[in-house]
């Protein structure tokens, strides 16, 4: 059994320093990180509560934990994935891993098939059943199948092609993913790793009876394309090989937007924007790989992190988008953060004396300032933050934009240093909350994908240090399971279910009275 | 100085018999609670960490706090909101209230006025000011201006008025509410209760320039709206007086629904729908004032909450809506409740020892399983959820929402209950995660009035409970100044910033290199 990390000398250490800070009020004081900037990112960390000491502490701990051998094991391609008996891969779908030099040449000759593929559909060379281009994109898939190419079309409002999401099993959701779409110029794309998602099959089905109902059984063929490690039984369902891409097993769902699931945004967006996305992760990987511990940004992010959340007692992070083109950009850092590390064992199967990830939550613009933030500046529970900014107005309303800039950098401001001690009672806003502030110089292909890669890389950090399996996701299985004898007693069989939930199926069977 | 809540016998028994709970391993005992029925919802509490002897207890502490007296200030309309020297009225927008009638009478003159308008412009007697009639209503208004009534036409998917909601200052949402609007048959509300929001005169200005620019000057005196307390600053700004609908001072934005704010509401559904709303909320006001305590769903939400954040130390509450007509609730609730009960000093300005309101997060349907349920389920933070899902399905796709309501179900059991203690651990999911599972029998204005004042008065019992003003909302002040200096900053004026801000702002100005 490797050493517990809660027991290395470092972590000590900074228990003590984060018992030491409780007595000290250090109101004033700046961080000691500088700002750092890469990949069209520039990171700010001035608001954070981290001393020279501090700083100096948590470092000691990335290198007692030997942190960089993970690093090398995730670039050699052999870190492992324990309990689905797996090596962490998803990193060589933007950059190349030392080990299996072959495995590389078939992702790339997959990305090259997938980008051929959107690139025909683009300029009309690939088209629909009846000859007419394409126009629209039904892309259906839910949690990484979703929540990547949905970050991408909605930070980047230029596409010319109407990409739509369906995810959620939901017949209303579903009902307007099909208004006035016109089955001649569809290309429905069904995105599923184990290609038997239930909400993906549901959907795919109702969206093909959809197709037949209105005579375009043409289209089926034509039109509707797989993206799964299952090519089997994506097969078996009817689909070409050719209308398939793949998807490899390595490749957890939250990890897979550098993957074929990306076809949806290679689609609106053209290939050389998909390769300038990889580009932009691939930067910061070397970046990631190379730099030393002190100046590198997946790690700032990781140590801070850990240190917000273990030592100084934060349990709650939020990520607060001053944009709207990343407005999707909190709920895909939420999975990618809480799927990975939302784990209670390590990846031994021990029991972790403490806590693991706190919660990620988000916000959107200057819309919070006027629902939540009163709690964030003036409740009891503590928290940390992620401001996130692009430097560039993308429209001719600059002025709106600078007041976008100024709320960000203000609430930022007011979480961190509050006011003055004498304010009356009810005005008084003590501050004290740490940030990181996170700005695009402009938002382009390149720069959001260093983005995410970081968030990836800070996430692999985190896993590190909490000893976990970052790749499995036991914990959703349970849920699966359960559901279905529900839904059968809610159709009407006999099936018997828990006492606790019986009265909720009792009540949807026979409403009865009011 | 009135007694301090936590000091109340009832106070001391319920943390004792926390602490006895921690101990004592009950995973498979039900809720005392048993579910109720009313105004068209059913509450089920049968998942919820509450026996028989704390049930009791928590009662007690309703009485020996006196709950029953602030209840009935309320609806005296006598109830204080001491640091903005006022009184709390907002319910008597939807009931009566027993002191001053005239006010109950001023109220309905002006509610009649609005509704008189949104059939006007339905039916076809209101109309631009070329003589057609009105296609589309922008609502320009943020956090209280915004919520509610998009969470109502969100809900009701059947309006023939396309309804669009401009709150963020943001440009790229302007440009897109913007388009394709027709300037002669577009109604546009700018909302605001202070009428010097910056967010919501920023947009009006900038949608009023946008209609000149397209020689529809005389729209201006015709068709743009205003609702808001300070009917001076609107005539000021050139809207006549008929063309202002009055939001009265003692009415916070996020008790707002029932006022004024709900003309885009009433002119998307029309007055029958906006009258059975308030009905609905009638409703629950009436059982919330004359029930008894053990059988009062606005306390029994209440206590549970406080029971869950206060003594089973859950610092985080989540709304999972398993519909996506509910999908803007959370958003809703969240504002509702923390900036309601997001306050550290007690009405008298005393400071609390202890916590008041927990974080307040949301998800949507079964989308949540496939991101961040992995973390629920397997992390180590602790939370309580209310669920919130409806009987009917609003499509033909049966099949979809009883997969939906199976996953509602399933997830609170898996929560709830966990899997076998001899599970792998990888794979172990403890339960023990308390939640209320809310089942509408219709979607429909009045069950939806009925819940969404059951929250209202939820918030009312904590805030008593809590014994801090509820009504206030002084710590979004200190953002709004901050962010002047800042705006000034960034547009090139030589304003001294806070020193941690000024590197952020030095960037925006001068990006320099990568």
């Amino acid at each position: 059994m490797p050493a517990d990390f809660r027991q290395l000398p470092s972590w000590q250490t900074l228990a003590k320093l984060a018992g030491n800070r409780r007595l000290a009020s250090r109101d004033d004081e700046l961080s000691i990180l500088e700002p750092m900037s890469l990949g069209g990112l520039t990171v700010d960390m001035a608001k954070q509560l981290v001393s020279a000491e501090e700083w100096h502490s948590l470092l000691r701990l990335a290198e007692e934990s030997n942190l960089q051998g993970a690093i090398e094991r995730q670039f050699d391609g052999t870190f492992e994935n324990r309990s689905e008996g797996k090596t962490v891969q998803h990193v060589r779908l933007r950059t190349p891993l030392a080990s299996d030099e072959k495995l590389n040449d078939e992702v790339e000759t997959e990305r090259e098939r997938m980008l051929d593929f959107a690139e025909g559909v683009r300029d009309g060379s690939l088209r629909g059943h009846t000859g007419r281009p394409i126009s629209t994109v039904v892309n259906i898939g839910i949690g990484g199948s979703h929540l990547g190419p949905q970050v991408l079309v909605n930070a980047f409002p230029t596409s010319t092609i109407d990409v739509r999401f369906l995810a959620n099993i939901d017949g209303l959701t579903l009902e307007r993913t099909l208004r006035r779409l016109d089955p001649e110029r569809t290309l429905v794309i069904v995105a599923s790793k184990s290609f038997s998602t239930l909400e993906a099959l549901e959907n795919a089905g109702a969206v093909k009876s959809w197709f037949i109902e209105r005579g375009a059984e043409g289209a089926i063929a034509r039109q509707f394309i797989a993206v799964t490690e299952r090519l089997d039984r994506a097969v078996a369902m009817g689909f070409s090989r050719e209308s398939c891409f793949r998807l490899w097993g390595w490749t957890g769902g939250r990890y897979s937007i550098w993957s074929p699931i990306g076809l949806a945004t290679a689609i609106a967006f053209g290939a050389p924007f998909f390769r300038a996305f990889l580009a932009g992760a691939r930067k910061l990987d070397e970046h990631f790989r190379n730099a030393d511990l002190a100046d590198n940004l997946p790690i700032r992010l990781a140590l801070t992190a850990l240190w917000n959340s273990e030592f100084l007692d934060r349990g709650v992070h939020l990520v607060l988008p001053y944009d709207s083109r990343l407005a999707e950009i909190p709920t895909y850092l939420q999975q990618l953060e809480l799927e990975s590390n939302g784990k209670r064992v390590t990846a031994d199967g021990d029991d972790i004396a403490g806590h693991t990830v706190p919660f990620i939550w988000g916000g959107e613009e200057t819309n919070g300032q006027h629902a939540f933030h009163q709690f964030l500046l003036q409740g009891t529970r503590r928290f940390s933050a992620d401001f996130v900014a692009v430097r560039t107005a993308p429209t001719r309303y600059d002025s709106h934009h600078r007041w976008l800039l100024a709320n960000c950098f203000a609430q930022s401001e007011a979480m961190r240093f509050g006011n003055a001690p004498d304010t009356p009672p009810h005005r008084r806003v003590p501050g004290g909350t740490p940030s990181t502030t996170i700005l695009f110089n402009e938002l382009d292909a390149e720069s959001i994908g260093a983005f995410l890669a970081m968030y990836e890389q800070k996430v692999f950090c985190l896993g590190h240090l909490w000893q976990i399996n970052s790749f499995d996701q036991w914990g959703v299985e349970l849920g699966k399971t359960l559901a279905e004898p529900i839904y059968e007693a809610l159709a009407g069989s006999p099936t018997a279910s828990h006492p606790a939930t019986e009265p909720l199926i009792a009540r949807i069977r026979n409403p009865g009275r009011d």
